[in-house]
């Protein structure tokens, strides 16, 4: 007999279905016949859907505070692409949240607390991150403290809401449509951005890019 | 018997329903009952709640539409920053549709239509402005046209979430929250605000936080 690690095979299952058909059309007797497990076992991981998408949540916190928090502590160039294109690829492996985020967490106070708490944190970091590329020269200065903050507030609202712009547009959602949110992002802080910045992110840019359009992604 | 414009009546009471309540929780006799109307009277005019809402978009539309077609035809820093004013007052109006965008379109392949077609019409009348802002020496030239449409995506994805971005922090969204995106639109105009611009856009600034502050505002 095979060890499996069902819990992972739930998540995996509910993210995709979730995405797919969103989470009001998904039961969890659905998401357990994907699986091809018995509701008796799908209740034993998880009590109710509800618990699938705390679970999914904790994974993106987990995901953002484990090696992306190494990231920031290394500011150059290079991280700070990597952080726009890692934020918005999770986005798009995560698009049932963001697009559904309000009426989730109107459902739920402990995912609401959760996303309040993972968001304050991460604003800070991002903030802080920020500030210590003006530090090694990658940014320069805005005007004030406040400012600095306020490009992070419009990076992180941008973010988390291009994918449903796109999609009320009927576009469909791929690659390149996470490609054109890295354009704007870098659009934003390209004022801010010192010369030899400009130049290091054109190159890495075209890294990116390339990586994103690779066959092999999602 | 003094004439009564019942159907401005109804769109005004569902809309103040709708802000205090969410659209889901408020259901058409509700609103007649607000109104102090019966039921069949209701029904004269709106055979839907759903119809309500085609009403309340329709007016948002003849708002745009309208006196402010004739503001993106004067290329000056008053004018940008009465749109950008405007444009943030009217979706705090109007907020319950902005919060819950993503499932009313779904629930309405007209609204849905509706949307998008107002959306594109718009969003191309800002760039021209802003094109004409070039023009006329109110901000300096981006890199491209393309990062010109950026710029105005941005501030368009930006203005449409700023209230949901507060709400979900559970802060009271207030006059001083408009202040604030306000201010963060400016924040992404800013480096490309020309020397005088800037001057004068902080004078007009001064002007429109004393407006929003003052006591009659809702």
């Amino acid at each position: 007999m095979v060890l499996r690690d069902t819990k992972g095979l739930i998540k995996a299952t509910a993210l995709t279905l979730f995405n797919e058909r969103g989470v009001s059309h998904i039961s969890g007797n659905t998401i357990a016949e994907h699986c091809g497990i018995s509701k008796g076992n799908m209740h034993y991981h998880f009590r109710t859907k509800q618990d699938i998408i705390l679970a999914l949540f904790a994974d993106i916190v987990a995901e953002v505070s484990g090696s992306w928090r190494e990231d920031t502590d290394q500011p150059t160039v290079k991280h700070m692409a990597e952080m726009f294109e890692r934020q918005l690829e999770m986005i798009w492996r995560y698009r049932f949240f963001y697009r559904e985020m309000s009426s989730l967490v109107r459902d739920s106070d402990e995912l609401h607390e959760m996303v309040i708490a993972h968001r304050d944190v991460r604003i800070e970091e991002v903030r802080q991150f920020f500030e210590a590329l003006v530090e090694s020269g990658v940014l320069v200065k805005p005007r004030s403290r406040e400012s600095l903050r306020y490009l992070v507030v419009l990076s992180w609202i941008f973010s988390d809401n291009w994918l449903n712009f796109i999609e009320l547009q009927g576009e469909e959602e791929d690659a390149e449509v996470i490609n054109t949110g890295y354009d704007m992002i870098i659009e934003l802080f390209y004022p801010y951005l010192t010369e030899s910045a400009r130049t290091e992110i054109y190159d890495s840019y075209q890294a990116i890019k390339a990586d994103f359009l690779s066959p092999d992604k999602d």
